[in-house]
């Protein structure tokens, strides 16, 4: 019998291919899912499976509260951070988590990255957040879930859309990124380390280097995604 | 019916891939342009379509005025800055512009790149020019024509020749550079970016270090580029 | 007549490709070893053969002597380091030697490398400890022999397990990683690599960069190794 | 009629395919020759031409005083270095030369690469020194037969021997390696440009390290290269 979720468990596998062949995966350091809103779930890599090996029958399906509907595997370690930032953010069809390597520095370094040039503002208008480390109880609580939460509220604190910065790292791990779909979510990941990386050599060719000016973040984002945007076809 | 541009469009495809194959662009940032200065039109990359999937026929025609000539899709956004430098500078047969790693960490340090080795004095006999922030109203203006403007002011106020120097930073961006024919504009952009790099590492390594010698520029630069170069065949 | 150590030696050759393959070798800089504990020996590398080369007929066998008990060629010259660890560790199953880039920067700099994010904490709960440098009589005398006793001196000292923390640098040197077979040794090796890797670029960006907050490693580290461990199938 | 060169034009060949396959060259940044001692006579690269296109039938044979001996095209503009190396120090086969980045980037800091660890040690037991810049008159003069000369009297002011220490920085410039024949310069190229990168980062992490103490550096020396060496077959 064929699984209902058959092309999104093959959309998450394509997803979490592609993750690993940008270079942004070591090992099983890294997961993508993919949500089906119709029927309240989503689709995501099971736990430490080499991609190697990793076949569309390993994707597990999971609903907003964490059940397993199919799939025999068990889901990501990261699986109710997943679910909570498809909960509470309506639009985002796909999510994807690296430890990749310039992006995780900067999450170890607990600093945002600023915006110093045209490659990151033809992306997003602000710094890219860096949440800030977990409370104690939150950590020995319920760890997968309240890292979530400390996204969500680093967004409302910061007054930033997810619709708008589709990227965050998570203070001392790394990145969760998204987007209209899982594809999305994983170009948007490969943007970050890139972004990543350019703002990390800046600041060791120039200490000082400044922030892009607005009138310059703003040209090259409405470029792309502005009401008269004239990029892409 | 056969293009009459059809081998304008080929060259300028063949150095769109190789800027790629060199690892000066990821997913779209970055475009090649070759000339025909007989009928004054040049062909350049459609904006936004990824590299793996261009063809010769994708590729659009533009004329110095930036109406599109020949081609269905939407020619880069930074079409505009090619014109203008095609228009002033007569000699020229191509253009790249890429988002190459150090080159783009210099360019958003807002510094030139200092003349530190004889693999830059190949090259060029100067430090690379990096321009200016923009100013808010040319930003918000014609931006990609104004971006060209700064270009040309900035060679004219160093008093250096586009023959000579055939290769820019913008300040933020990323880099233009130039030559003959496309293909020696994509060249050029690889220097760049070689020369981008072992600047940046030998900052870090001595960042008192010191220009290089008159003598010594001068030497090398002739060795390729003098009345009496030696060489190559 | 095939060799009863057929196996091993197999195990130990495709352990010894894989950690060239993973780009932790140059040239012939690297070994891997493989242990049978009931028969009192381990296979390992022969000394100064290249990787492409290299066949399961090459592979020498040794006790924990350094006794060649099968094999034309001669053990790699680090096999006294191998074997005195065999000795002491009654639990290991196969021992991996580099002068991979990042760990080899951190013991030339003989400095430990501090526990600063989660992909290192998902593997160990310490700094990863550096040994000091060997005293001139030490070297002078039985030097690969007394590579190992400062190993173990560290371990002591610092009141860490070899079952917990499979990794170490060797100050000056490079690393040394174990695990329950040689397999995981390779895997231990590149996760030092990459966590080496992390930190170098943590502190680049931040000298003052702080370790990982005591809950959050000890959070990591039983998510993938505690009693109520939920990574992994 | 079969060239009396032709195995030594294909060495030369095979060891310049290498240099390049090894990553230590951009487009035509390097060269590699190879002497035959009975013949007074050396093969070279022609100047300028791609590594992909070369061939053996390229190779130019010169002659100690850089007269042609057999070949069309011109030869390396590197050549009078080449040759008064061979001339002065009778006992090496094969001469290498590149821009390779981490060897560039010390080279343009004009800063000797100290000794810092095993792999340095394995090979050499000096720090790798780098020439001064050159006085003008050496330069407008016979440039490439002063820069050999440079580096011969570096190395007898520093009191060191060619046969010890294989490899050179010229300062502002790139390196040279030799070797008993083309394939060990080759060798010594990449064991260079993987010294000149730990030794980057090691500084990068420890400002301060120190270099090795007498004792480690002899013992692994002579671990390879001392009378009772024992690495190797």
């Amino acid at each position: 019998m064929i699984s209902k979720y058959k092309s999104l468990k093959e959309e998450c596998l394509e997803s979490n291919l592609k993750l690993n062949e940008l270079g942004l995966v070591l090992y099983t350091f890294g997961n993508v899912s993919a949500v089906d809103r119709n029927n309240a779930v989503f689709a995501i890599k099971p736990s430490g499976v080499p991609y190697e090996k990793l076949t569309a029958s390993d994707i597990v399906v999971v609903d907003f509260d964490n059940v397993v509907v199919e799939g025999k595997l068990k889901p990501s370690s990261d699986t109710k951070t997943h679910s909570l930032l498809y909960k509470q953010w309506k639009e985002i069809g796909g999510i994807s988590h690296s430890h990749a390597k310039f992006s995780c520095a900067w999450a170890q370094s607990l600093m945002d990255i600023p915006i110093f040039g045209t490659t990151h503002a033809d992306h997003l208008t602000t710094d890219i957040p860096c949440t800030s480390p977990m409370k104690d109880e939150l950590i020995k609580g319920n760890y997968e879930h309240n890292t979530a939460i400390q996204i969500l509220e680093t967004f409302e604190e910061k007054k930033i859309s997810y619709k708008e910065v589709e990227m965050v790292l998570v203070g001392n791990h790394g990145s969760f990124t998204w987007g209209l779909d899982a594809q999305k979510s994983v170009y948007n990941n490969r943007v970050l380390e890139e972004i990543a990386e350019l703002a990390f050599m800046t600041l060791n060719l120039n200490p000082n280097a400044m922030r892009l000016k607005d009138s310059l973040i703003q040209k090259h984002y409405d470029r792309k995604h502005g009401v008269n945007s004239y990029y892409g076809q």
